[in-house]
């Protein structure tokens, strides 16, 4: 799977800090753990910090690029904002892949969101919602997705760099969403070929839940065995990330060794 | 979902001396650690105990029942022996609900296993095999597992009085297979209605592998999230017990609450 790393968030207490008073080191140590513990692709969001926000994401995306050549994906619900900072942020550090994080199958959004990633060979992350709000169900999840999946395979964007997000929510708030997200993904992985990615926010299943750590493992695990086959998640999680291979060496993804963990680890250079 | 304890079980050490020497207090302290665990049914298997296969049979299951008035699944793959042993026990412990365990679909284990599986109203387990041995491949699971449903109902035994068995592999001997089982379940339990149960004997999966107990807790959850809703398992594995209950809450099955896992065990009364 692709493990994209959520930890370099604004959200976050010590990253937060850390993009107001532009301290490298902060972000590039949780980084480092992030690579370590298997990250693929590094998320970066700015949370709740609201000065200069192109500057910040032009700021972070050097930070983490100092370490790392893999791919950065920009992180905001702005579709104005996101518009504006991708190019500068392919500008700042334009040998590194982007990922836009995230569009939806509103207009508004994939009109101003596609055209961007196009232009700069980003990958894109489209939300299976539209103007409407997230779906309470698994056909409209669906109907966004093909319609956000076509829009973007119109614009000459490869399916490889195509990721449809079916939206996880908290378990203690919208329970019974979480058999929708299965379900769409199974449904929109079968009709597809060659398929999008898949993904999801993963902690939000458990947003201010107490057992959060196994209700993101089980749940994380439920999804690769329906399809899904990349995660916004903490790549420092070892049980986490252990369950993740788990899954995919019981699907026949990866070869089974006695211990297929260390070897997973040594075929990613860790 | 209905936890089938395993551990009452002559392939275990402790368990197959135990036999030999008709130490009771062996067995019902084990028994008790299934039964604190979770354990709804309890397996009884004398592994490679072979003499006086009836007796010992018949003393384990006054040994279980004397502890417990929890289902007893009476498991031997000799079909001859079973369709002995079944009325024997029942005499034994009359009040206590049996299942056969197991069945197959091949005519000659259905004809001497479904009788007396319905004269004695116990439950009974069929695998999706027959006489030409274990499928590799989806489609030969469910023409044997429809096969052992119509004939058992047939017979007239209840849907929830039966158990379809896809029949898990050791993912270091039959890599592969286990997405056969996942898919088999899945199709089988969408088909009929109503459904009967579908159980696995889940330490199969990871028959002398290194990382057993993650390969088992991992495998549950994608089986359960499939529409397997039983397994032969070790009760007293808190770890996979809280992966179970922690899929069937994602899946909607238990309501949340913050300690879904507590709550999950009051109800039982642990």
């Amino acid at each position: 799977m692709i493990i994209f790393s959520e930890r370099i968030n604004g959200m976050y207490l010590d990253i937060r800090a850390a993009i107001k008073e532009q301290n490298k080191q902060v972000i590039q140590d949780v980084l480092k753990e992030q690579l370590a513990g298997g990250a693929d692709v590094i998320d970066i969001n700015l949370g709740p910090v609201k000065a200069d926000p192109i500057e910040s994401f032009v700021w972070l995306a050097k930070t983490v690029h100092e370490v790392t050549d893999k791919p950065i994906s920009v992180d905001s619900a702005k579709a104005k904002l996101l518009s504006e900072v991708i190019p500068r942020v392919k500008e700042a550090v334009p040998d590194a892949k982007l990922i836009v994080n995230s569009c939806t199958a509103a207009p508004e959004y994939m009109d101003k969101l596609i055209p961007v990633a196009a232009a700069t060979e980003s990958g894109i992350i489209g939300l299976t919602m539209d103007a409407e709000g997230v779906p309470g169900n698994v056909e409209k999840r669906i109907e966004c997705g093909a319609t956000f999946l076509m829009m973007a395979m119109e614009s000459g964007i490869d399916p490889d760099d195509i990721y449809l997000d079916p939206i996880a929510l908290p378990v203690n708030a919208a329970f019974k969403q979480q058999e929708f997200v299965i379900e769409a993904i199974r449904q929109l992985a079968i009709v597809n070929d060659p398929p999008p990615h898949f993904i999801i926010g993963l902690s939000n299943v458990s947003t201010k839940c107490l057992k959060n750590s196994l209700l993101n493992r089980t749940f994380l695990t439920m999804c690769l065995a329906a399809g899904l086959d990349a995660a916004i998640m903490d790549a420092a999680d070892k049980d986490l990330v252990e369950a993740a291979i788990t899954t995919e060496v019981l699907m026949g993804k990866h070869l089974y060794s006695d211990d297929f963990i260390k070897a997973w680890r040594m075929q990613k250079g860790l």
